[in-house]
Formats: structure tokens, sequence, C-alpha cells
């Protein structure tokens, strides 16, 4: 399909009446890379942000030295949390802080959950969930002595507040739920699930990993307890930038976590005998994150901030929309399914389609510089980064996977 | 001073005869910054690092994308660890992964390490240790019950192998120390400290922070078990950069620590029911480690290894002992007290004097570009990270602090 062709294509209409279509210019975009469809598994680089990268290390690091850290990194892990609760989590000031990785946050912030109240020694999650949510909690449950009530997945990862309601009980310490599913994209009722889990009298943890970014979250609003996200998928931090945890104000006093580190003491530069949590979020911090990596990180959310949510989720919702026409249009009589939701309102930003023979023909997408993601056993995972994404990449992508499985019928 | 005047002072023939002196042009050197005194608190960039994390940047993350993982960045945290390994800990390969914070990894090492026997309920450490390693060591008393043993340091931080020979017994499960005093500079004798716990039964576990990079070490000679340490003192990695941890072969088949994220598991790819941990030192991961924070990391240990452990440690021998020659000269009659051993087997890399007045003139000597680090009551410590600091240097330091002392007389 030459560019001249696509003009007339519905794709090229969408994207001229797309009001964040120029957004997608502030980002890398390498010449080889005809379709990235897994912005939601390693979100690209604004373009700004080597030069930044290079400045910073050259006049932050090199120039101001251990300055720094009295000119702004000690306070950056908060000051970026804060950043990220007023811009994509609906939260008011001092309950976010970055640092860790997800599952060392999710450990922290289950550990703290389950400790409110040892008499409650159960912990409700989805079966099909992430694996590290799992492993995480399959850890903290062996050294615990907790049991885990795993529920069945009817929506491939999502459960439903029905679900939670029915098993929650006075035995409940946590229901610990991600709100979109890594591989359907199935959203969770997120108010309705922390309804249920508190009308138990149970604390409700969340993983925003695979929504942050891309869907407008109300954490405040919707009374979560804790919360714990990726930065490198949506928020475009790269690979492997420093994570987020979010506690409610009300219960923050009360969540002791087990990581008991200099840079979530109260005066951390008092150097005392015991160690006291600093009273607000940052007691969530245990050593010292990495400057450098938080970066990115602030740079997208400045522009995420610009556009607004909302209009990111409505882009999103165009792109997942647009992904499952050409679904019923071309790919469903090809054998293709849909496992992911049609229902918008239950969408995320991704689209899993499963085939045989998709693991198959993954390398010869890669091969024509279509890059979507694998989910064994036969998904495409189809992400849709609203920011950085265009209809006429994800017309190129999926051109590109019916034309391979064309070949094989 | 000028620097005219400066080439007949002692510093001059000094740096004119080190034979590393021309590796200190490679790092950046702000001409604001007359004397960096702190490289032990936060080592300098090398000039090559701000462009090397634009390039990556640019052509790894924005280029390779998603593809980076299956490109090197899954197994990065286990090959610099194994370079870390060769050129600075002694280390053959397979025993050491880079990740996390030093309070995040000490916490999953000596939680690894008390698990191996739970009938030992005892931690020996050192009463004046830096303040991250008592916490994470009275957050893990607190949640398992264990008694902890801290000694007196008569070195202010250091312990003597006699002193744990003296306290640990069929009860001790670990003895946790640090090998360079951070206040001090006392280094801690590992192999006859290791040696006095493997007597009693007990695993010794090692914090490298001030003393990787600076001073040689043979962790797999003095059959260390467990170690851990920073990678932004000596190694140059940036503000925050990723820490390490080391396992000894021997005992890491049996060592399990609790935070279980997907990085850890065997096959994370497989996205399996139940979490089994790495059958290698990756089991110490848990989530994503940042790729761009470990660039510089990766630059400084390629230097390290051109110039050889053994040469650096020459040279910071010859720098403190320059410090101590000035102390005794011109410091000594102005109050000065010298806080750190004379011995230089006995001394890590850098020198801390006191004084009640250093607290009042750190000001003063920031104001003329001279930046040492202050630790309370009254120390004054002189960080000489040996590949980045000259002599000259640390001679004009010098003279600002006389000459600041010498205006309160």
């Amino acid at each position: 399909m030459s560019e001249e062709q696509s003009e007339d294509r519905r794709s090229a209409a969408l994207d001229a009446s797309d009001p964040l279509a120029a957004v997608r210019s502030r980002f890398l975009l390498p010449r080889e890379v005809v379709a990235y469809l897994d912005g939601n598994s390693l979100g690209r680089p604004l373009e700004q942000t080597a030069s930044r990268l290079a400045y910073a290390a050259r006049t932050r690091w090199g120039g101001r030295l251990i300055r720094g850290w009295d000119e702004g990194w000690m306070e950056e892990p908060v000051r970026l949390g804060d950043e990220l609760g007023r811009v994509v989590l609906g939260a008011a000031p001092g309950q976010t802080v970055v640092g860790d990785s997800t599952s060392v946050l999710l450990y922290k912030a289950v550990r703290a959950a389950v400790a409110l109240d040892p008499a409650r020694t159960e912990v409700v999650h989805a079966a099909a969930d992430f694996p590290t949510d799992r492993f995480v909690l399959q850890g903290i449950a062996a050294e615990l002595g907790l049991t885990l009530v795993p529920l069945p997945a009817p929506h491939d990862g999502g459960v439903t507040a029905g679900q939670v309601a029915a098993v929650v009980g006075p035995g409940t310490a946590a229901v610990v739920l991600s709100h979109v599913a890594y591989r359907s994209a199935y959203v969770a009722d997120v108010p309705g699930i922390t309804a249920a889990a508190h009308a138990a009298g149970a604390v409700a943890v969340w993983d925003l990993s695979h929504s942050v970014g891309a869907l407008p979250l109300l954490l405040d609003a919707w009374a979560v307890d804790l919360a714990v996200g990726c930065t490198y998928k949506y928020l475009n931090g790269g690979p492997g930038s420093p994570a987020f945890v979010y506690a409610n104000r009300d219960l923050l006093p009360r969540l002791r976590q087990p990581i008991q580190g200099w840079m979530g003491a109260d005066a951390p530069f008092t150097m005392g005998e015991r160690y006291a949590p600093d009273a607000g979020i940052r007691r969530f911090l245990s050593g010292t994150p990495s400057i450098l990596a938080m970066l990115p990180l602030a740079d997208m959310l400045a522009v995420i901030d610009e556009v607004g949510i909302a209009a990111v989720r409505a882009k999103s919702e165009r792109l997942t929309a647009f992904v499952i026409d050409r679904y019923d249009a071309e790919l469903a009589s090809l054998g293709v399914r849909l496992a992911t939701p049609r229902d918008p309102m239950r969408r995320g930003s991704h689209v899993t389609l499963d085939h045989p023979a998709f693991e198959a023909i993954v390398p010869a997408l890669q091969a024509r510089g279509v890059i979507p993601d694998f989910r064994g056993p036969d998904g495409l995972r189809i992400g849709l980064s609203p920011l950085s994404t265009s209809f006429a990449e994800v017309d190129l992508g999926l051109d590109a996977v019916q034309e391979q499985l064309l070949r094989r019928t």
C-alpha cells in the first residue's frame, strides 16, 4: 500500500480529523518502523528526550554534582508523584511517589495493606492477572501465612464487582486487582469493586500499569486505598523507568511498608538511631531512586497535561474501535477471534486478536517494520498508545497482518 | 592560590608523577568547581556519558523500541553484574546482578540470609553503621521477631573480627556489616569477619557501598556469602543509579528473597501459574530495572578495567595520605581532629576531619567552588574518588578549609 493510495483510505480521514494528530510528530519516529503497535509494552520516546537526558547529565549531574540533591532531586520523587496525581491519577498532592519498580512497590503496598488488620488473612485477586502480580501475592501469602482467593476471570484477566462482593468478608484483608487486564484489555469497575471491598472492611489495591496515561483515573473520587503502576507504557518513561505508588491520605498515616530505607525515613539526614517513617507518602520509598530515569516521564506528563487525559482517552477509543472495525470487516473471516471487549467503556487502549498462526507470522511482521506484541498461546496484542499512534500506522500494520494470514490460507 | 603559584607545590609534583593523571580529563570538569571532594557521595560523570545517554535514548529505545528487550536489555542486569564481578568485585560470573536500590537489595539479601535457618534468630551488626543499613535490619527484625546484636564501633562504624567472634554463636543467623565505614573510612577485615561468622555457622552479608570501585575486592576468595553495594559513588553511575547484589554460587541455590517479581522468575515470558525463581543470580531481581540508568556505570567499569583496580587503590592511598600530611602540617594545630585511620590498610578512600566550626564554614567553601561533604555533628568528609581527583584539586580545597578556619581564630 503506497502513500498515494493510503490517502483514499478511512484511516487518512480519521487522521485528518484527529485533534491530537500533530502531537505524534513530537515523538521520535524512525522511518524503518512502519507501524509501532506495542506502545503499551514500551512507549516511544519524545523527540526531546535524548537531548534533555544529555543536558541533565551534563548540567545537573556533572555541573551541580552532589548539590543537586539540595536543589530538587530530594523532592523529585514526591514532586513528580504529585504531577502524576494531578495529570493522570485524579489524586490530590501528597499521596503519590515515584521510585522502585512496579513489583517492589506492589510488594510494599500489599504488605502495608495486609498489616492493617492481622486478623484478616485472605487476599482476593484475579487468577489470570499479570504474572508479577500473582507472583508477588504468592510470595507474601507464603511468608505471612495468608490465603489467596483467586477469582476466575470471565473477561480474561478482569473480574466484576459482583464476583468480588460474593467472596469478600470479615476475613478479607485486601482485594488486589489490575484496572485494565494485560491480555484482554478488559476494564475493571474500580469504584464498584473498591466499594465492595470496603463494604467488607477490606482494602482495595489496584495495579494501574495498563491504564495509567491512557484512561482517566479518579483515584480520590473512587476512594481507592492503594495503587501502583508502571511508567514505561503509556507514560513513555523509557525501558525500566521508575514506578509509582499511591496511598489514600486518610489511610496513609496507618500504612507501614517493610523495607525501611533512609529515603523513606523522617528527616533522612539526621541519621538517627531508630527508623521512623516520613509522615507523608515518602514513607513508601526505601533507597535512592534514579533521577535521570525520571526525566522522560516528567516530559511526557507535560504533554498529557497540555492536551488533557480526556482527549487522550477519546483518541484511544477511536483507535481501538478502528481496529475492531477492520477485524469485523476483514480478519474475522480469516479465523481471527477478538479477545477484547466491544463495549468501549470496558475496553482499555489495546486490542488482542487470537489466531493459531500469529506466533508464526510475527517474524514476518517484524521484518516489514510492523511491531505488535505476541502473547501466548495465540494472541496478537495491538497496543494503541494514543498520542504516538496514527490511524494510518494502524492501517498499515493490519494490512501486513491480513496479508500474512492470507498467504497461509 | 593562583595556578602559577601552585606549580611549586608538592601537589603539582604528585600530579606530575601520577600514572592515572590523564584519566581525570575523561570526566566532566566544570570550571566553577574548584575542588570536588564528594565523589564518594556522587561521582562525576564521564565526559562521554551525556552523549552516550542521548545516543542510547535515540537509537536503542527510540529505534529498537520493544525489540531492545530481545536485543540485550533482558540480559543487561546479569551481563553488567558479571562485569562488576570481573572488574571490581573479584567474583566469577553468575553471582552478581544489577537493579533496585541498595536498601531494597540489602532487604532481599538479609531476608534470604536469615531464611536459611529459621532456628537462628540473631543478627549481628554495627551500632554506628550507615542509617539505611540499621533501618533495614530494624524492619526485618521487627517483622520476623529476630534479635539485633549491635556491636559498639571503636573505629566509628567499623568493627573487628575479634568483636564479631566474641558474639556469634549457634543463635546467629547473619553478620551484616559495611566494608568501609561511611563516616570514618575504617576498612573492616572482610575475610577475618566472614570466617568468624562461618565458624559459628552464620552467614556474612557485606555492604560495599563505600569501597566498591576504590578498593580491590576479592569476594570469591574471601568466601563472602552475600554482598550489596551502590554504584553512584566510586562507580560514577549517576544520581540514584541501580545497585547490585552478589550471592556466592555455593549458597545461591538455597537463597530465596521475598519479592517475587517476573524479572526474577524462571522463564519470565512463559507467564506461568506459580512463581519459580530463576536458577541463577537473576532470582534476586523482581521488577524491571532501568536500562538507561545502567549506561554510565557500564562506561565507568570500562575505564576501571583499562587502568586496573590495583592502580586505582594505589592512587587512593596516595590521595588520602596527602590529606593526612596536610592535616598534620597545618590543620591539627587549628584544633582539627583526624577521624580516619592512619594505617593505609585500614583506610578507605575518604578522610573525615572533625572541628566544631566545620558546619558553619561549609557554605563559604561551597561559594568558592570547594565541595566537601558535611557529616554531623562536626565532620568534614573529604572524598577522594581516585580517577577523577587531582592532588592540585585537593590542595586548593584544603587551602580553602585552612583559610576559613584561620579567619575564625
